[in-house]
């Protein structure tokens, strides 16, 4: 069954080892352990329902629950400490494109506010609701997760807009094809969250983002039924998918997803080479996708990811091999770990490993094979899961990630980094902070930003730890020409800093579509657009 | 110097080769030739300016006359008749985003409308000033031209909106880089003009449509200025580049634009197949696109597209040898020729072209080298001189395009082919009509549509004429799937289309933001949405 109060299956549980905890101690200090609040504790908590019952709505208080945070920080002490502050006051499981209109219409008719829901797996306050006078239904596309058509000619499959990602998989599988979106969220997330959230897979290198994969459909609105019609390409006016993509529930409700597919590949490999300094790395990366060599995944760890990575990895006696062996090869203390995939034909796919191979040892490159590339695909989603096995030893764990254009990439990452580093400074506390680069452009790149803190002695201190680490950290991005996301999406966290990217006017031409769409501002009131 | 009433430089003629009049004779009827205007004819029919004086404004008649008409058939036929209609009542040049602000001010406090003019080159009456009470101000961009900054770690170039083709490839060129945009229309049209009517260039298959291209910029609207900051990619709400693009004029007048830029390539090559029937050469590109096989250009003609290239090719001898040569190797009758590129690194095309050539050669495919490709590649912008040869032998040309799945690519062709074929049956006149797919897609592919037929007896016969066989195919288009323009955008020719396919709602979302930016309404009315 799903964890009630934090990621994925009750049955998958992630450690840390003995001494990955001493290489933490070793950088933040000892961990401290907070109490968790019970199931029952909290279900104690959820209040009666403010909403008149409809056959389509539970009131159940563990469904409200189930529902009522995502999976950001302070979404995680909230479910930690018990202390959640709202529940909706309904859960709503439409089946239909028309159940979906028909709460639409009941929504307004008993003047109540509508949160999307998808997976659930926000990291930036989408799904939460707020206190405030009118109720509020949170609408789940669960049971709408159907594959419901694919066109194979134009290989083009529609979709109910709750499929999560192993549903999408295993549906498109059966026929031979698959969609290649794979966001860590991927067991979780959902392909109308994707789209209503502009996603982005960790193989995006081959397949896109959810930009290039989103090929039509349909949004609910209270002004009426978007469609939007599949071509390849379009010169008529600016493209109303784009104005979906990234609306994050605001103007509408997604009921219906149609995707760009690929025939499952003939062969698909993972390989890793260690770079002997960043500076080398980042260069050859840049170089690498600039020459468009077709990999389908490239990321690259700074020296303190690598090194963080290979101490929480087990094994410590392979890793002493592996450093001994990597030193000797020219990749010693300041090495940078770089994964990178190749997905297609077999012969497209030795020539582009022997593309990459001989342009990455031209930058000092040590190439070693499979072997970890192999263990990054088997546990490309089990970082959600590392939450659990850091908490239990004492630390908080939060990630962040913007994307810029290179020509600022390394600056930009420098300066959030030591935003985090120093943030805690005052109370004499340490950070520990390691960045990746995960999804490369022409121009630019992700930057993913992942930092490590004790919670101190209570979670109202570590909530406060945490604002005081995302407020730097979001300032930063926002005043050094960074996105304020390239894949986590706006939600409530990070709408007070989006106004810089969008600039004034930009903002008022959003809130002048959401008013078009919801008049009466229903939909997530809060979310991508601050109130 | 620029021809005022057609296409290109004066110095530039294309003329039908003889047995190309009797190719064409045999199909549509002995050619009808009509009058042209003199200038001075219809330089003595513009009439007093309605503007006051600016210092930044001509009220010359004849740079007036010279900013009245695009490139469509009906301009055509305006400009080749002297009946102009309506002419701008100045056109300004300003040279800084400050100058266009500053005539955006003066157009308000003087209750003038604006049409902005890029290179003068829409096919759909986009930049046509219309009969009203308020006068008519055009606005060239023509003197913002200038490469302002290359970013060559982010491989981005900043350029003012004006800057033709050769203005965009010289000044990139120079620094040893390329843009790779080339529409038909490159001589002269513009990277703002590209930018705003969605444009997609021959190579399109490498360097992506403008959508790819357009990294961000500034547009300057009635409400203020939308800077739109470069991100390699952003999960950050809507992407406004894309409210922008399409906007036609509408939203704002675009002020700078910046580009993502390819470092010029090492080795580039065109090469020709015949196919021996539409049939197979339909699958062939269909799974060579599907197979993401890197090329970087894909032109498909049918069968009278072949056979009406080779007749108005020249060279009559060689061509019957080739036919000779192309028959024994099983491409004969109903034979399709396809042009494909390769760009980039010589190891990479020489894979690619392995790659491609057996591919098509499993389709049946007749490899003929790259003698014809070179030919496509040395006249890939001539094609708008030929209207001139063709009229001067008495026949009328136009042009439609659309985009489609690739499930509907055939059905949707042989419709539009139908609408046109038959479009003058009611009179007894035959119309030749041929198509070539040029920009291919996973998804599906664009469809170009050629038609010649006889202007009749006057030009307001040519033009009803046209009308009928335009209205006819515009309508097949929108009633089967196809977007209304792939390439050329919507004006005012294709605007009764738009609400086909962004439905009512969408429509009205359009109409929000463009009441948002310019709430009195002086920006090109009519254009892209109809009053």
């Amino acid at each position: 069954m799903r964890r009630w109060n934090g990621w994925g299956e009750e049955t998958t549980e992630v450690q840390l080892p003995a001494h990955g905890e001493a290489f933490l101690a070793e950088r933040v200090g000892p961990g401290q352990v907070l109490v968790d609040a019970s199931l029952e504790q909290v279900l104690a908590k959820v209040p009666h329902s403010r909403l008149v019952a409809h056959p389509l709505v539970s009131l159940d208080a563990e469904t409200r629950l189930r529902h009522a945070r995502g999976q950001s920080l302070p979404d995680w002490l909230a479910m930690r400490s018990g202390e959640f502050g709202q529940f909706p006051d309904g859960v709503a499981f439409p089946e239909s494109a028309e159940q979906i209109r028909e709460l639409l219409a009941w929504a307004r008719q008993q003047n109540v506010l509508l949160i999307p829901y998808g997976g659930g797996t926000s990291v930036a306050g989408h799904i939460n609701p707020q206190a405030g006078a009118r109720p509020v239904l949170t609408l789940s596309l669960a049971r709408m997760s159907r594959l419901i058509e694919i066109d194979e000619d134009s290989l083009i499959a529609t979709f109910g807009p709750g499929a999560n990602g192993p549903q999408v998989e295993s549906q498109l599988r059966a026929r031979g094809y698959t969609l290649g979106h794979f966001p860590q969220s991927w067991e979780l997330s959902t392909l109308g969250g994707w789209v209503a959230s502009r996603s982005s897979g960790q193989q995006s290198l081959r397949y896109g983002r959810i930009e290039q994969l989103f090929a039509g459909g349909a949004l609910e609105t209270f002004a009426g039924t978007l469609e939007l019609p599949s071509f390849p390409a379009s010169a008529a006016g600016p493209d109303l998918r784009e104005m979906v993509m990234g609306s994050e529930g605001r103007f509408g409700i997604i009921s219906e997803v149609k995707v760009r597919i690929t025939p499952l590949a003939e062969q698909e490999r993972f390989y890793s080479v260690f770079m002997p300094s960043w500076a080398q790395a980042l260069q050859a990366i840049r170089t690498l996708v600039q020459a468009r060599v077709p990999l389908s995944m490239l990321r690259l760890s700074n020296a303190i990811e690598t090194e963080t990575q290979l101490a929480l990895a087990g094994h410590p006696r392979q890793i002493a091999w592996l450093e001994k062996y990597l030193a000797l090869r020219g990749a010693g203390e300041g090495k940078c770990m770089l994964t990178f995939g190749v997905t297609g034909a077999r012969a497209q796919n030795a020539a582009s490993l022997k593309q990459a191979r001989r342009l990455l040892k031209g930058f000092g490159g040590v190439f070693t094979g499979t072997l970890l590339g192999k263990k990054w695909a088997e546990n490309r989603f089990r970082f959600p899961y590392l939450r659990h096995g850091l908490w239990a030893a004492g630390y908080a764990v939060d990630t962040l990630e913007t994307a810029t254009d290179w020509s600022n990439v390394d600056s930009l990452l420098n300066k959030i980094e030591a935003s985090l580093r120093q943030g805690l400074a005052a109370e004499g506390e340490r950070v520990h902070v390691f960045t990746h680069l995960s999804h490369v452009y022409g121009e630019g790149s992700s930057i993913y930003t992942t930092y490590v803190f004790r919670p101190g002695g209570s979670y109202e201190q570590a909530l406060d730890r945490w604002q005081r680490l995302k407020q730097a950290a979001s300032r930063t991005i926002a005043e050094n020409r960074g996105t304020i996301s390239h894949q986590h999406g706006v939600g409530r966290d990070h709408a007070p800093y989006l106004a810089t990217e969008k600039g004034e006017l930009g903002m008022a031409a959003l809130q002048a579509l959401a008013a078009h769409f919801d008049p009466e501002r229903r939909l997530v009131p809060g979310v991508l657009l601050e109130e």
